[in-house]
């Protein structure tokens, strides 16, 4: 980024509003945690709900993915001005995510006119990688125009 | 597959109860529609908690992908006889998820030693392809030793 | 497809041409073997140019990868009338790609109005599947703009 | 990495005399420009047979994947001790691949007993990241075995 940073319009409190607009992002209790020109940040707090079988007591690979798709469109939706809808997903599972709330970091990997990819990492409570992974995005136009809009 | 059917062992009940073993898919309450040779067929009832914004009524990305990853999945537990871990995801997002329930099909593309490869189709009341993707899951012998666990 | 065949105006030598454009199509040596409303077939012949190992004799990944595109990029092209820029891929590898000629089959999964979605199988000399893969492509407006044209 | 730099061990030689050992890898001209803890850095020169297409004249998105492939599978492979097989690879194209030598920079995302995930930035002469992608790899014992090898 060399301009002046692009989500300097932006506050914590419309950053966790965005958010939070989404009902399944609600349910997850995604907390917005920081924003900048590096990118995003997000808590997900630990919930026995979000586990995937009582024995492995490790939190799911489909909340997992919704929290990379979650930190990875809101480091672009940042310089769009709103959510943006997702086109594709790649989520990898590094290490069994054991109880205990998780970090995700999103990053905009490259910004462009129509699509953007991004990226995130899942931490869990020791700072340890648990997850990773990628996605496209719409930026532009196309956002606007009656197309998928599978997030928001 | 050329040789007997490897999921004869199975019943529909037995199917559901491996899925609902895991808190979360009790929360996104799937259902175990139909399993044999060519794959499994879950559904997904449509809920308010599962939209991604209340202005697109879309149903989130992250409840599809939760969904593509269990259909997939389940395929292939059904030849190892218990759940398996997910490995990597990916997931295409093709059309607007709208109101209504989902029907969701898993099928194995390659089943090895060690990992497997499965894909899933998710097709909303109209029969209208929404989302698709795929993944890699142990398989084998590693899915029993302390390895990753992000799915059960 | 419940429309009339797409592909109804091509030949396999119009076929062959789109893809002999291509310089590095040319140097994989692929070859046009059918096509229709189900997809379209690709010859790629073994060549010890294209091994990944001598100790190995198996295929490079990254040969099989082009192949993937082609194919899966070829299907949809086929309906949009020339070649279509790649957005993104994913390839997995399932077995040994052992000596011998190969065949890939590709598949249009979604035609949509801005992107298309396809996939690809790679089956080698005793039709067993080697590796597959999956897509995004620009399919409409976009492709006739000056935007990234990493696929001819 | 909180140990010990893993590589070592390796000196340009021995990385470049690894990649060269594959047929494709010098075809492709892939040339060793430096390794260490934090990634290797691999040079792409740019050759007309690479193109996608003579108008477009942007490197093949093949090609990219291929220097994707072996980039981040080196970075990688340099802890291993040996080149690894690749399971599968995802690959964004962001931009178009314009005339001129390339350098991707390939890094270890997670290093796992069985496997490990690594990911690659392809860079055009002027710098600007052109397409970026991440893989799954083996690297333990399974490596050694009689398994799948679709690069080496």
């Amino acid at each position: 980024m060399n301009e002046s940073d692009p989500t300097a319009a932006w506050s914590l409190e419309r950053f966790q509003a965005m958010m939070s607009r989404c009902p399944f992002n609600r349910w997850l209790g995604l907390k917005a945690l920081s924003f900048g020109e590096d990118g995003v940040e997000i808590l997900l707090p630990w919930r026995e709900e979000l586990l995937s079988s009582p024995e492995a007591q490790s939190m799911h690979g489909g909340v997992l993915a919704s929290a990379i798709d979650a930190a990875a469109s809101y480091a672009i939706a940042m310089r769009v001005g709103h959510g943006i809808p997702t086109v594709d997903l790649r989520v990898d599972y590094h290490r069994i995510a054991k109880p205990g709330d998780y970090t995700i970091r999103g990053r905009v990997i490259h910004f462009g006119r129509t699509f953007a990819s991004g990226e995130a990492q899942v931490y869990d409570a020791e700072r340890t990688l648990v997850a990773s992974g990628r996605g496209l995005f719409f930026s532009g136009v196309a956002a606007q125009r009656p197309l998928p809009r599978p997030h928001a």
